[in-house]
């Protein structure tokens, strides 16, 4: 059976998750805690990162745009990424903002402070509160983004769903799960995310629940 | 001709470069400095972030990853990522670990301590030097990792020289040019990065030279 070492409030391995189940390939979890990796985990990846997805036949691949290139390449069935260049560049490039700036401005500033902090022992503590006050600024630009794109098109990078909705989605839905988004703010952005939340390929993400830090009460309801 | 928008000191814009040279690609340069994007680049990406190449014909794509698969697929002469999915799996995956981990843990404290503290006006200015040493320390780890790995094969990702080593040798170089690393310490990665510096394709990226940040003195030298 595959294997997806993952931990549920990370990003790129909810995306990994909602790939391998677009793709309708099973798969088994093993859970991680990023601040007490396993040392199953640590002989695949030195650091202890997740995700890392163990193939059928032992393929053993770490990071969130390795994993999502190479199940694209090996199961290309059902396509996720584009047809041509050009198409393709344009699903990457989206997926490229939440991987990076997303994920810099907004996502690891508030699970740093939320939950890395709360957990892990050796983090550096000094980032204060003010941090996740610039992050939430820096939330509502990405969350106007995506609502210029869904003005614009049927999904973020164009017509069909691709890795870019699964990206984008894969993060906010982390930060959903802390009650963070006021999505009443953000009407197309929420059109876009209520769409994403009723496809079968989220149904593990929305059904996450960490005893130590429970999901806000609308995370897993579609009407919210 | 093609145009590469580009800040000198930005690790992925050096990585489109050096990709571009090795598969002997003409472009002409476009400065921009992260903290005032010009108009023409927010054109092309709402917040304005480098790297975007515009190729011949006008594709215009945002960031390094996006990029790189970009130019790999239409311009296969050259391979740098690899024939075969196992083999571009492994490429990727060490790509990854510096666009991703390295990045966060390392570059982007330093980048932001060392320059964005100092040129940017806008920038949030809460975090202090200990974080430079915290990424110090941080560095040291993935100096080691680079070791581990040119001890067992001559390059990051194997036989061939490949992305791998292109995003690696990008982001420390940036971090040699501010004169952080200390070479002598990491005799098997200096090896690795000195092959590096002497190909043809580095050579621009080696006579960067901005007057409010000047070089270390041995940024340029082939025998450091």
């Amino acid at each position: 059976m595959r294997k997806l070492f993952q931990y549920p409030l990370c990003g790129f391995s909810r995306a990994v998750r909602v790939t391998l189940s677009e793709k309708r390939l099973d798969y088994e979890m093993v859970y991680e805690a990023p601040w007490a990796p396993s040392d199953a985990l640590v002989e695949y990846n030195m650091l202890g990162q997740v995700p890392v997805l163990v193939d059928i036949g032992g393929t053993a691949i770490s990071g969130g745009s390795a994993i999502r290139e190479y199940l694209n390449e090996v199961y290309p069935e059902v396509e996720l990424i584009g047809s041509e260049p050009v198409q393709k560049a344009e699903s990457r490039q989206i997926t490229d903002w939440f991987d990076h700036i997303f994920y810099k401005d907004v996502y690891y500033p508030i699970i740093k402070e939320k939950i890395l902090k709360r957990f892990a022992k050796n983090i550096d503590r000094s980032p204060d509160p003010a941090y996740v006050r610039i992050a939430n600024s820096k939330l509502a630009e990405h969350l106007d983004y995506i609502s210029w794109l869904i003005d614009r098109r049927n999904w973020l990078a164009g017509k069909n769903f691709s890795i870019a909705d699964i990206h984008a989605a894969s993060f906010i839905s982390v930060l959903d799960y802390l009650g963070i988004i006021q999505w009443n703010k953000y009407e197309m952005a929420k059109s876009w995310y209520a769409r994403i939340k009723s496809r079968p390929s989220f149904r593990s993400v929305l059904n996450d629940n960490l005893p130590q830090v429970p999901p806000n009460a609308d995370y897993s309801n579609l009407d919210f």
